[in-house]
């Protein structure tokens, strides 16, 4: 997507050859800058950090950690060192855990001499293959949208999203926003409600700055917002990614989703989640019961970070002292309230069978 | 309540008996400021900015701005315009209509020399009438509060609310912590799990601070997190103040509590709002088509206040400079999704029936 006029993606092999830069989405919206990253340790920091985050793009980013953890080491023991400590980064986003099976896959079996090499070509690959799952959401997402449009009589179509799911969040499109984009481009008129998400402001910070880097129209809301918006006939879709889907369509995604789908369902508008084939847990079967949910520091809360009146980036502190917080990171919506889901092989219900429908192979011979 | 251990009220007038101070809500939870209001002029910024906020303090707030304006000017000119000037402030809350009527009930027929010490003495009656008003929802939710502790077995009895009904938003006690702090006093085990109220952040900066004052254990989280804590079991009862209710029951409340109170439905935890009678808008039947919601600046949005690590107050924008933000103060919850109202005169079903059985003298004969 584009960043003041000229197209980027969120992760890249740097010139040099030795290590990956990254959009350092911690700086975002008030100033772009690239982080290089040149060892494991700064991959697994970067995700920790969430300097790097969503769950595409996390995925991928581990990719590279993989690679990079060869370069220096190419034994057995450096390769299980690394994914251990990249798979402990972070805990709710499925892709983690996907990314790092590939990896492993196309490493089994080589020499260590040619592990690097192999890594890095196998990294390389997920990405492009991120990049076109995301495009082919856009364009099943972007039908939806069409149809939405084609009711509204030329009226901008009116969507709601949630944190960031936009191609910040994967390596380019994005998940949520593709068919924003792809629908965009076709000229249909649109307007995105983005809820501020907090507490790391996602929505406010990386959404509505990647909107605006693409001239989609858009404003910004408190989170809490989103109920009076569905009541009163002000969105016609809301349209969020996942963090983890199980094989039974519950949706794991950023905390306050959950109640976003049960204002939608008390108003009768479609609540879609979309999302590639590597946010998709095929283990679960209940989100609820066996999701983990990450809390992350309750520092999130303490302290809100932007920009001072100077022009400096500065942090000041809102809560007081005595005053303990916590910091709940993801929630589950049940499947019940998902009126679809979008993936790269098309729209489908939230269900299991609806998932096998896309996802034939899938199926278990019982 | 207590500040530092001494009980104070959020409005009392000066002691040199020619103004009002208040507490300035906009410095909490960093500074304890008092501020002096000495006209009418000052009393109907304080509310427009929000140094003082909460449907029933605002309503004696306007009460004592009457007065003021009829110290400078008592003729019946002065009174309208004070009037007018005072119902101006802000749209949702019915308390300001409410002790406006009330003054203007007590001034009828009263000669002109005889306005400003009649002004000051109902003000200072609607203040007190408020404290025993909240004292006695504080009984009849204490109640409530006590039933589900003999069902917890001594475990603490887990409250979720939202913004701040606490004792800063009326003259002192509460609407929704009233009830908190008569079972805390008695040793009942609580918890409190306060949503953080973006934009004004008014959980985090003024309910978190009262409970701190108090000694009554609690946890800040962020306004999305509150789906997650209902679907885990974490919360025994949701109790929310109210800025309108019909006279049918629906309840207009700060932006995010007809989203807390869906999932509270749909994981069948009682959700009870407590307000006092003036909250009451005998007038109206539909919440959601009748109840006008305040649109405040979306500058509130687009910039944090809080303390910088100097210990200053400081603030930082968080929204780039490209984006609009809109900043919806208020929703609705219609009467189906509320357990029930606990008002000065006890607790009823949330529906017409419900409140006519507590205020009797209401029922027209048709």
């Amino acid at each position: 997507m584009l960043v003041a006029g000229v197209a980027q993606r969120t992760i890249r092999v740097a010139h040099d050859g030795v290590a990956v830069e990254i959009i350092d989405q911690t700086r975002l919206p008030f100033e772009l800058r690239i982080a290089r990253l040149a060892s494991v340790g700064e991959v697994a920091e970067a995700i920790v950090s969430m300097r790097v985050r969503g769950a595409p793009l996390i995925g991928v980013a581990a990719a590279y950690g993989v690679w990079l953890a060869l370069r220096e080491d190419a034994s057995d023991a450096a390769l299980e060192s690394a994914c251990g400590r990249l798979l402990a980064t972070r805990p709710t986003a499925v892709n983690l855990a996907w990314a790092l099976a590939e990896m492993r896959a196309a490493l089994a079996g080589v020499a260590p001499a040619q592990r690097a090499a192999r890594a890095l070509a196998k990294a390389a690959a997920l990405a492009d293959a991120d990049v076109a799952t995301c495009r082919a959401i856009g364009e099943h997402g972007a039908r939806l949208i069409a149809d939405v449009a084609a009711r509204r009589g030329g009226e901008p179509v009116n969507l709601l999203t949630h944190c960031n799911a936009g191609w910040l969040a994967t390596v380019d499109w994005g998940t949520a926003l593709a068919p924003v984009y792809v629908a965009f481009a076709r000229g249909i008129p649109l307007h995105i409600w983005v809820s501020e998400t907090r507490p790391r402001n996602q929505g406010a910070s990386l959404t509505a700055w990647e909107l605006a880097q693409q001239g989609v129209p858009h404003t910004v809301v408190a989170d809490s917002a989103a109920g009076h918006l569905l009541q009163r006939g002000r969105v016609d879709l809301v349209l969020t990614g996942s963090d983890r889907t199980t094989a039974t369509g519950d949706v794991c995604n950023k905390v306050g989703t959950y109640p976003k789908a049960l204002a939608a369902r008390d108003n009768g508008i479609p609540f879609y989640v979309a999302l590639p084939h590597s946010t998709i847990d095929w283990s679960l079967t209940d989100g609820i019961a066996q999701i983990p949910i990450e809390e992350r520091s309750a520092d999130e809360l303490r302290v809100v970070a932007g920009r001072a009146a100077s022009g400096e980036r500065a942090e000041v502190r809102v809560l007081p002292e005595a005053s303990p917080a916590r910091n709940f990171a993801f929630d589950v919506t049940p499947a019940r309230l998902v009126t679809g889901l979008i993936t790269e092989r098309g729209v489908c219900k939230a269900s299991a069978e609806g998932l096998l429908s896309l996802y034939p192979e899938r199926r278990r011979v019982s």
